[in-house]
């Protein structure tokens, strides 16, 4: 079961897009995920960035509509972006709610039942998928990265927050950062973790950077015309958190942009040459 | 019936992407097209280029998977890519062949019964088109350039070859460059145009090209690994055919590359600047 199983692999800007599936024993089944290997892996390993992705997405969505293999292929960053929860989980429930579940896995491990038994994200990002990419690609994991959009901004805030020692840098396109607050979070959690919100904490980046700052500044760009910003993201509410704890935070707000991938394009050299940085690549 | 409806407008690199909607004369129904202003249309007409997508493909396939607009707002350059056939037609056998009908346009104006009715892709988008960009959009469209994908290839080469005056510049990524001896075309230029090889010589670029030249250099990318190069492509059926006529081309063959975004993707760069040269951009 610990066989890597290439779905495709196509040349890509000099290097190589690949899909790939494993058995995760973290979400207790098949787990599929994208690697970009820019030409650079051919020679010696390489920095890796990982991104996740959002509610509804998959490891296809920011693969294809990001456009963040241009510049990875130039600096010589290899791009890792993980599937949003397990699939084809049989679990009544799991599908049919584009805000929890399949999808949805809201980069935690969950700890109710039945969701406990597969929804167990947190583990299979921060800590398996990272070994199964260190066995089967060409990286240097002591350099690594994590960006994410949306709910994979909150992924990527706090698994960076939980485990700074494992990234250089973490950036996010408009992260929810407050779960425990907000209407995405208070609909999953409580599914996933239990009624108490005490359990959440470990998962909402406002209260996380509030324990433990990252050592490094914090990169996020939000748009201004994002139609989830006043419900569900509250990025005013990080930035105070941070100024609270004195975490270093780079937040820019950009006026016309909206929630899609289109705002992420127009911003994901940024986050790659920001990540780039942290590397050791520029 | 002229008026043009919004569908939708997002902010991208600064520029708007657009997805847009309007009364067909040519095509007797409604036709959607995609357009990206950069930053640059907001403050007065840029030249604009025009990409034809393939067999399957949509207004929406290159919008978001060819990665154009990164540089396109860089250079000022509007893009413009409309369907790939006209949708809805209900006529029998216009849908469920992914190599025919709905999706399968060929840039041909048919001439048989019922086609002719509805699939007039080559005045769709070598006249009407080109109006509506103009009437509704601040390009100028004297500064036109035109580059398509594998069918979308052969509507790029062809349309630029029979009106060599419209454009200033043509390039295609795998086109199909000889309707008239590939399966492809074989199969679906009788059924739209007759029996009559005659009938396709006006669509098919090698026969075109012996007839007048394009007054500028063709750029052809193509990529060794594509599995439709041997059947369907033979760009050396075009590279004598030029040769033949006196046609200025740079056909580059690219190891590793297939028939995919990611190709296109890899070399869209050197797409835009190749008609960006031409268009008085740099």
């Amino acid at each position: 079961m610990d066989v890597l199983e290439t779905i495709s692999e196509q040349r890509l800007h000099g290097g190589v897009q690949g899909f790939y599936r494993r058995h995760s024993d973290a979400c207790g089944g098949p787990m599929r995920f994208a690697v970009y290997q820019p030409p650079q892996a051919a020679q010696q390993p390489c920095p890796v960035l990982y991104f996740l992705a959002g509610l509804t997405c998959s490891e296809e969505t920011a693969t294809i509509k990001a456009g963040a293999q241009r510049l990875a292929a130039e600096l010589g960053l290899a791009l890792v972006m993980p599937d949003t929860s397990p699939r084809g989980t049989g679990i009544d429930g799991a599908t049919g709610d584009w805000e929890f579940g399949e999808g949805a896995g809201f980069y935690v491990d969950a700890t109710e039942a039945p969701w406990s038994s597969r929804f167990r994200m947190h583990s299979h990002v921060a800590e398996e998928l990272p070994a199964w990419i260190a066995a089967h690609f060409p990286v240097d994991a002591s350099r690594s990265g994590i960006c994410g959009h949306s709910m994979g901004g909150h992924g990527a805030l706090t698994i960076a927050l939980k485990h700074p020692s494992h990234y250089r840098s973490v950036s996010a396109f408009a992260p929810i950062v407050a779960p425990s607050q907000v209407p995405w979070g208070r609909k999953a959690l409580p599914r996933y973790l239990g009624a108490d919100p005490a359990g959440w904490a470990g998962y909402d980046a406002c209260a996380l950077v509030r324990r433990q700052v990252f050592p490094g500044t914090i990169l996020i760009d939000q748009g201004e015309s994002d139609p989830f910003l006043d419900a569900q993201l509250k990025p005013e509410l990080f930035e105070q958190a941070c100024a609270e704890a004195g975490q270093p935070l780079r937040l820019r707000r950009h006026a016309g942009y909206d929630h899609s991938y289109w705002f992420i394009s127009s911003f994901i050299d940024d986050h790659l040459r920001h990540h780039a940085a942290a590397l050791g690549l520029s």
